[in-house]
């Protein structure tokens, strides 16, 4: 069976085939509104609009950065806190609270078409620190995960895909797909 | 011509429809999901998806809460900060800051099947303030428009809807209809 990973990111897309190795995933750049609510509901309701208008058993991801002080905000709506207030800002939002932990949240959509969508999520838990290291990967410069010492911008790319929140979901997804 | 306004909620619809006096306009309860973005980029979309999905010419409408402080947001996500941390909990967010203003935007999204969709705004400045009066109406307890010492909710609703938000994007919108 063919997979479709909705994605416009060539890189993400490259990353995720290689987790995915030995199924037949193929890249969907097809436009969808970004939608408002759980990070789970989100994803849900996308891959199902995808799946609606493509007709094929597509896949989306989404990821939120939640903070522990703000009841999991700004989560899914973490892309738009960076646009307006930047990454500093950001940091600068965490640390005016006592409890500046946090949990980067990876969620997968999937749907085939007529069908119920179904989700998987990774969760990783860390702390907003002020940022460090590898400016390229936006908010990976203010999380350093639980039981290390330095962001996830100041890890290697391969250690930071070990542990990963979205290498913990695609890896649930993975054992869901091997299963069926 | 007849409009329909898109909404779940029966008193917004008898308001609007005060407002919009002289022109025929119902109501229509469907579901659309809540989209991501900039308020006006909001209505535009979720309008082009009711008249797609209707063949009508139809309205929506979103209220945002602009912190000038976080560059503008929460904006169209404050219904999700009000359930994660509670409309003190917002007061509590701004209130870090220096800076407590706030805008309060409302945004209209009129669209007729196959045309572009058109966007109506009504805005008002003022700052947010620990909750005070009327609990009915979420964060018009917290907001205290500019030139007055009182909050939305400690108004009368005849006094607010003289200058609420709201009630100008409805002014813009009617005068537009009019024209037509």
């Amino acid at each position: 069976m063919k997979l479709y990973f909705v994605t416009g990111n060539k890189e993400k897309f490259r990353e995720v085939k290689h987790i995915l190795e030995g199924f037949d995933v193929e890249q969907l750049d097809i436009d969808l509104p970004e939608l408002q609510g759980e990070p789970a509901d989100i994803v849900k309701e996308k891959a199902k609009l995808a799946a609606e208008k493509t007709g094929k058993s597509v896949f989306v991801e989404d990821t939120s950065l939640c903070f522990n002080a703000l009841g999991g905000l700004p989560g899914p709506y973490v892309k738009d806190f960076i646009k307006k207030i930047g990454i500093k800002g950001l940091y600068e939002l965490a640390s005016k609270y006592p409890d500046v932990g946090a949990v980067a949240v990876c969620s997968i959509g999937y749907c085939e078409p007529g069908k119920k969508p179904l989700v998987f999520q990774g969760r990783i838990k860390g702390k907003i620190v002020s940022p460090r290291g590898d400016t390229r990967f936006q908010w990976d410069q203010i999380l350093m995960p639980e039981g290390y010492d330095i962001t996830f911008s100041e890890m290697s790319m391969e250690d930071k895909n070990k542990i990963s929140h979205r290498k913990l979901a695609f890896e649930e997804f993975r054992k869901w797909l091997e299963k069926m």
